[in-house]
């Protein structure tokens, strides 16, 4: 393979980023998706999904502290949380920084993500396989949430892929339906929306589905540079409390208190309470 | 030419975006640089100027607004406004949405870029061009701020292509100081410093540059779909005045003033607010 090797993401038919690659350090077909990752010359490490950019270790930190520390300091006293997907293990560590977690339940359907996130992408998880409070489950988390009991977590963390392929019954009523069972009182639901400007079926549909099981949804937006196509949005649901009209100093002292101050590099309070102030492009898809 | 035409951005050598082409509208080697005008399928038209995409009729709003807006409305009373680049009249249409501007100068070194952007994308300037408050001059913004009159603009945007090629000379000690000179007292100037994810120095160094002729320097973000990358940072200076601490109901209430309000699809108080609040891995860039 030559350094003239450019890998196009197929996400969207007719508009997408591409990497040139130095070289390819794994292809792999398992049950679920065709896994590669591979070694860019401007973001580190890549993987890739069924053609779509998943993560790369250049930017991951944006995706992960916004998907991880926005709902865990919006609810506030997050003690058990569980994370579908995600099976690099950049969330599960995101989540383990929050000294007031005593237990994350970490449910990916795909080993072999898991498998191959250990062996080349080692620095996105850190630690966080290793740590007592975490529960890492190669499992179906349809079948997880609809079988654990009620009120059993805090805040639920899915990071899926987009709504086609595996990821799809991730975005159905049923899903939707027992992760509002097994939450606690305040608790809520985060999941990737999509980019609206490309994709803001994903928002509108998600976020109707999710208002027939929860009172309070709103969605926050995070630029991600690898989900290019401006902002993405995380769509954000709960069983109650407010999730847009907390102050800065609320989110801040939390944070001090969780030890996450200092410790991210997209994060802040400031970009906290900025994320929930959505452009009316984005805005006018989520539900009145 | 068939629908399986790509064209490939060349900003940075080993990443970027690409577009299927439904069709070259236009391809000119102007006395400046190459302008190539295509109909995506996915962005409308867009405009390419050395490879680098300047603006696509899909997501232009996103830009135009957040360049035009934050400035005058955190100025609160501009009247007179210099614009220079930007010949696609994008930015002198936000400016003459005004109400209290009663002067808009612009200043575009490249008249084919101004002829291309009437004949091809007539809709993002509108009726600007014949707005009896604009003087549109095809000429050196360099020299046109080295013989304008002390304290004759309140603001001054640059919209020019990144300090490489044409738009280099945008970015020089002698072309800050004049415009700190040209401005009056509380005036202020904006111009895009990049995508920091990709082009930290850009940020750094335009950042530091103006910080020897203006006593406030800040920067704030906008996440442009087509800017690919994560946020793009627009760099804000002035002579005098806050920059990041008006709150939101002022800035809303000198919209409604200027009669903004509603006209956007991206600026609204809220998000001109938050768009201050930077993640660290761009505010480390910043002089402190």
């Amino acid at each position: 393979m030559t350094d003239e090797t450019w890998i196009n993401e197929t996400l969207y038919p007719a508009w997408g980023q591409r990497f040139r690659i130095v070289r390819e350090l794994a292809r792999v077909r398992s049950d679920f998706q065709d896994i590669v990752v591979f070694e860019s010359e401007t973001h580190g490490r890549v993987l890739v999904l069924d053609g779509v950019v998943q993560i790369t270790e250049g930017d991951e930190f944006v995706y992960q502290e916004m998907l991880t520390h926005v709902p865990l300091l919006t609810h506030g006293d997050a003690r058990s949380v569980l994370i579908i997907g995600a099976g690099d293990g950049g969330v599960l560590k995101r989540v383990l920084q929050h000294r007031g977690v005593t237990r994350a339940v970490m449910v990916e359907i795909d080993g072999e993500v898991i498998r191959l996130s250990k062996e080349f992408l080692p620095g996105i998880a850190g630690d966080a396989w290793s740590d007592p409070r975490a529960d890492v489950i190669v499992g179906d988390g349809i079948d997880y949430v609809r079988r654990a009991p009620d009120a059993s977590f805090d805040v639920i963390i899915v990071d899926s892929t987009d709504p086609i392929g595996v990821g799809e019954v991730l975005f159905t009523d049923e899903f939707y339906e027992n992760c509002a069972r097994i939450l606690t009182t305040n608790g809520m639901i985060v999941n990737q929306c999509g980019v609206p400007f490309m994709q803001a079926d994903e928002l509108r549909d998600t976020s109707l589905r999710r208002a027939k099981f929860f009172p309070v949804v709103s969605a926050y937006v995070a630029a991600v540079p690898t989900y290019v196509g401006g902002f993405m949005t995380l769509g954000v649901a709960a069983k109650g409390g407010s999730l847009d009209g907390i102050d800065k100093a609320t989110i801040e002292e939390r944070a001090d208190r969780a030890g996450i101050t200092g410790a991210t590099r997209y994060w802040t309070p400031g970009v906290h309470v900025a994320s929930f102030e959505l452009p009316p492009y984005i805005a006018q898809h989520l539900p009145r």
